[in-house]
């Protein structure tokens, strides 16, 4: 059994917690927030202040906005456990004061009113010292079955991956609903395109599955699109995106 | 029984083919083409020149390139049978030379090998004479349980929408892919974070489900992840979706 401390209450954080309720493996010892401004139970878990967080645990996973990671984790010095953040884009060496320390990111986003299957999302891992190698594949293990070794540096790249697949993209269908309302249109109507958009770009791969006017080089459509849009940041994005899907089937 | 004649042999024109092959109430009865640059059969039937149309069609749809449907229509010039095109963006008045003129657009990205259900795919219809709507539901309603009407103007708007989905979508797809090969990840490494990110935007819409680091307002993420990115339409692209979030959350 490995006992863990979540600090944080977060997205990631919650997930974690609901993952790991009643496991086998995995026993959450405490859980540490900010109090007054966070629900005080979380999960079944009363939230602590950092002041009081128990010393005992194998590991202590900060889940934690980015740019507090460093803070928080200079709180925490009076413990011997493994320390490790969740942040894809945040080198292990911000937890730097702590020899022990660690990084334990899932390849996936969270929102807290949505529950995840983590058991096929990618763990990507990391850790300072080779002998704590092993009690972070058992924490990761408890529960995925697709673990990974990746230095800081790949970290980050993977991350900016992430941001283009998951942020962008989010936001082109924020945009494409805005555009369909505008018509008076359920974005619902969008629903078919958007899940065999994603389907053939895993069956055949983003390469071949591209279709549309700018990959047939049909600059009149273009022309055309540029000037029903209206909003300069959404004509920005079709400029910039047509010219790098022209760019990518030109050679 | 509705008869129909489809002139092209493409992306289009083969999923139509696919659907109503042996269908109860509309009978393919020729497939136009141009000979020696395509299969001289397609799902059993031979493919004809447009000199040998049969004149005795209900319907007539014109399945080829958007820039080749004013051609094309003009030399249908002997039948009497509603003439239709299936592009999003072009008018229906490219067909002006035909009284029963109309337009069949399926809300949907189609490629030769991959076959659609297209009962739940969202059409948007339009005819010059209202006599002749009657007959394209008929059609229309053969395939799908999502019929629409609509004019050429808001189809354009919706067409740009469709391309926001999905052609600048996938781009991005294969931005992330190319992303994720540089650090020698196997591109399926994001295929669950893929999923989720389509599944939460239905949920939730595009919306409430944004995350990253232009959403938070993060810049000093932002400063770090155009630094690690060299290809100059890749950080323009970075660039300008991140504007776009910031500025869609700033309000």
């Amino acid at each position: 059994m490995l006992s863990v401390v979540i600090i944080g209450t977060g997205n990631v954080a919650q997930q974690l917690l609901r993952s790991w309720k009643n496991h086998e493996e995995v026993r959450v010892i405490g859980v540490v927030g900010r109090t007054g401004n966070k629900k005080h139970r979380l999960a079944g878990h009363s939230i602590l202040p950092i002041e009081t967080i128990k010393p005992q645990a194998d590991i202590y996973i900060i889940a934690v906005n980015d740019s507090s990671i460093q803070t928080v984790s200079q709180q925490i010095n009076h413990v011997d456990g493994l320390i490790v953040h969740t942040a894809g884009s945040i080198a292990i060496d911000v937890l730097k004061s702590h020899e022990r320390r660690g990084v334990f990111y899932p390849l996936q986003t969270f929102n807290s009113n949505r529950e995840i299957d983590l058991s096929q999302v990618p763990f990507f891992l990391e850790v300072n010292y080779e002998k704590d190698q092993k009690t972070l594949t058992r924490l990761a293990a408890s529960l995925s079955e697709d673990i990974n070794w990746l230095s800081s540096t790949k970290r980050k790249r993977l991350h900016l991956a992430a941001v283009f697949l998951n942020n962008f993209t989010n936001h082109l269908l924020y945009h494409s609903g805005k555009l369909c309302k505008e018509l008076d249109q359920d974005v619902e109507v969008l629903y078919p395109l958007l899940n065999e958009t994603l389907n053939k770009a895993m069956a055949l791969g983003a390469y071949e599955a591209q279709t549309g006017p700018a990959r047939r080089g049909d600059s009149e459509v273009i022309r055309e699109h540029l000037e029903l849009l209206n909003d300069p940041l959404q004509k920005q994005i079709y400029q910039i995106l047509s010219d790098s899907i022209q760019s990518t089937y030109e050679n």
